[in-house]
């Protein structure tokens, strides 16, 4: 039976790749849906994104590429279907909220597994979409205790990615490191300015006239990890922080949403500490 | 000795494509630098853009690929060179200087081979940069007349395109058809709001909050012809539709020399009515 | 007791209203918090905005107001407090959605009275933050004879706007008449580009590279109502015109959103067929 | 006679200033054509520009106004009139240029005096509109040295601002302290994103999906002065870092000229390590 599926290949570039590529699909009578690539020639690195559609199965396919592939090429043939995430979250409803309509509208492109938060504020705001909701207060706890607390809840469950959709705490190294190339972030700035503590009131202290929000993945080091997306509102001297920070809320949920789709899409393959996005 | 060259295919939409082309390249020993492909489904057409490196002639090249490709491919393959532009302008300096300083600072990637006006305001701006300046007057002349000077005026060049830099005449049919898919203009207007004259007038007059700038290659009909680039300029209810005709010249000119980088990079296929831009 | 209020006024222009309207704060012993103006040269008005703080009656400030300006003058005093409003939709969550979460946030600066739609898409997400929704179809009637239903189900609510968050139905004459500069609609174009129906459909067709979104106050012509809030997103010759509808949601949630929150600050000036935003 | 002037006012903020001001005018008859005022609360500072038409002279109006303002207030009354500048650049063409085309079509407001550079390869060009081109090569000499020397070449001038024109030299705080709020740069990065040295290959490095340009005033701090402009241009995987050069350009000199614009129109104020923009 006839179908579609994404493939994915990350690799050390070497010439004739694309034509070995497209060899494979061409032998097996697959037809190139869309096809965009990509040569990093600093660190010498190909990466492809193809739609492919015909009569195939996943792991055939995929061994062949194998074959003709170098030695360290990642390669993955995704069937589009929905994506499992769970949200963590503190107390803002911005960018939770935006996820919550979309999912409820079938447009996000994932179910959510769960929603869990450090505070109980969203509770009432998640139940009305019937999703489960763990609070897991942070109070009176050292951040190993908490985490351990959230990644216990975690296992519960089959995810492809955890999204701190305004998860307003810091994650240790060993949280991080669980879940690899898995945990996108919303940063409330425009990375690098402004790291850290409360971007809005450093953006105002500096006066700027352009204010931004960045969605990346998580890695050890504090917001910078590799930006998947970002965007930018104006400003001017009127706003005070607080309303710089209001403003600022709907880039955050548009970016943090924005991202979220292109990873869902398998649009996004990580490059060191890059992304490169079809 | 080894040359690198654009190939640029546009052809009906055809099974196996990607892989015939990447043939071509992979049994003649070429690389691949770069590659873009597109197909437009609702017409059935195939766009690819592929820079390529090794030991080939252009010639043969491009015979190799039309053997395998659709009868009715459209087959070019182009040294990256500089290519020569005729700058058509009416009284405005903004676009026209804009170019002006880009080509004496070898950053336009054309050569200027002359500037044709209406009017004579420019003929200082064009001298200080030793670039022919011819004065074409309009006055007590019909449209078929003056038009009829200025192509033998154009005669005299050979060149790859004409830059309508902020010239404030409408062309005829005959003018048009005379340079197919060579001419570029630039309009003062988010197309296809404000066809027409005075955009700027009728953008102040329907009270816009955003107003734009549109490049574009120049069909027979009148601001309808394939979009290249577009961008926008936010304003308010303080601006005056003169305040909009400044503010709004930033746009332009940065949007014409967005458009014709594209251009002469021989990044734009011309789609019907639309664009493909790699 | 001191309080605070929003001091609108909007007049014929002439010479010393500044001065005569400071005067009158400056008497009472009003502090002014912020003050903005603009004149309309082209029209002769003077709009002005001012907060003040102090010890003063509404009724007694206007009337004061009233007489030390021209005849014509409109003079509003308001103090900050949430506006009503009622929505109307079709079947699109995204509009609808963002303002459902502002509200259950308390950023919305208004009480949602009820929803009214003309198809039951949106009756579970709306029923889920306990907001009353009308269901009232157009199935098998005249246009009349459903915006009467819509009317009657309308005179039940007190309410300050009626917002069109993708209300997908052209208004008569009537309706629109019945609310005089109460009807926020957002429209799916960067107007007054691509009026009318299916506006993805034509920026499509017409290989635009930028889409838009406009919020406007509705009048009788169709998308012809003076404009609040406008913004772009842009877009390339791999989107269909269903990936531009999908990518120019966020632009109309976000838009109207904004216009939302300009028109409940009494941050809007009607003048003529455009507006002055503060 | 009837003139107009730009009224500038900056202190200690105070209740009944709008009056008191106002009343200034009315007295004399005075005709307010726009007007603008911010208070700055965390500082409680006052800023407003008003445009004021009538008979009057700037000394006694002056004069007037410093009679019923606070203490420390900064009066000024600005007739509007070409100001005076000074460039200063390095080798590149196109902040320069834009900034000579705009002079050459008399749309900049100010006069150029003449341009400093310390390299020569921008001589030609400066030469080509008959400006005045100082080469003051900082080779083998102490920053000291060199910058007593342009220090030397600047003595000649009258100027009202000194402009960074992509001047790629670090200043020192004696240079800096010699023209206090009178020096305008351009840096090409978002600030404070990236500062110091070859923003656009720490941009590309850190992989942002956006890159920016600023323009500020310059203080004793390397890229910390108040900020008068921002802008942006997305980037993506694509570009290496000289392509993000290539592009920032266009960013750099937008930027820089509307700095230009309203520092020389006399809408910024600065206000600590801020601008207040009307």
């Amino acid at each position: 039976m006839e179908k579609r599926a994404r493939v994915l290949i990350d690799c050390e570039d070497a010439k004739g790749l694309v034509y070995q590529i497209a060899k494979v699909f061409y032998d097996r009578g697959l037809n190139i849906d869309t096809n965009r690539e990509f040569v990093d020639k600093q660190n010498k690195r190909f990466f492809m994104r193809t739609i492919v559609t015909g009569v195939f199965t996943i792991k055939e396919l995929e061994d062949e590429l194998q074959k003709i592939s170098p030695k360290d090429a990642h390669i993955r043939v995704i069937e589009p279907r929905d994506k499992k995430i769970i949200l963590l979250v503190t107390k803002e409803s911005h960018a939770l909220g935006d996820i919550l309509i979309r999912h409820a509208d079938g447009e996000l492109g994932a179910d959510i597994e769960c929603v869990i938060a450090n505070h109980n504020t969203l509770e009432t705001l998640v139940r009305r979409f019937d999703i489960p909701f763990f609070h897991i207060s942070a109070e009176d706890m050292s951040r190993e205790a908490h985490e351990s607390k959230v990644m216990q809840c975690i296992k519960q469950f089959d995810f492809n990615y955890i999204v701190l959709a305004k998860y307003m705490r810091i994650l240790t190294p060993t949280f991080v490191k669980a879940y690899p190339q898995k945990i996108i972030n919303i940063h409330h700035s425009f990375l690098p300015a402004f790291i850290g503590a409360n971007p809005y009131k450093q953006a105002f202290d500096r006066g700027v006239k352009i204010i931004g929000a960045t969605a990346h993945y998580v890695t050890d080091d504090l917001d910078e990890g590799p930006i998947i997306s970002q965007d930018v509102i104006p400003v001017n001297h009127r706003l005070t922080w607080k309303d710089m920070q209001r403003a600022g809320r709907d880039g955050e949920k548009i970016v943090l949403s924005r991202a979220l789709s292109l990873v869902l899409n398998d649009r996004v393959f990580v490059n060191g500490n890059k992304t490169v996005i079809f």
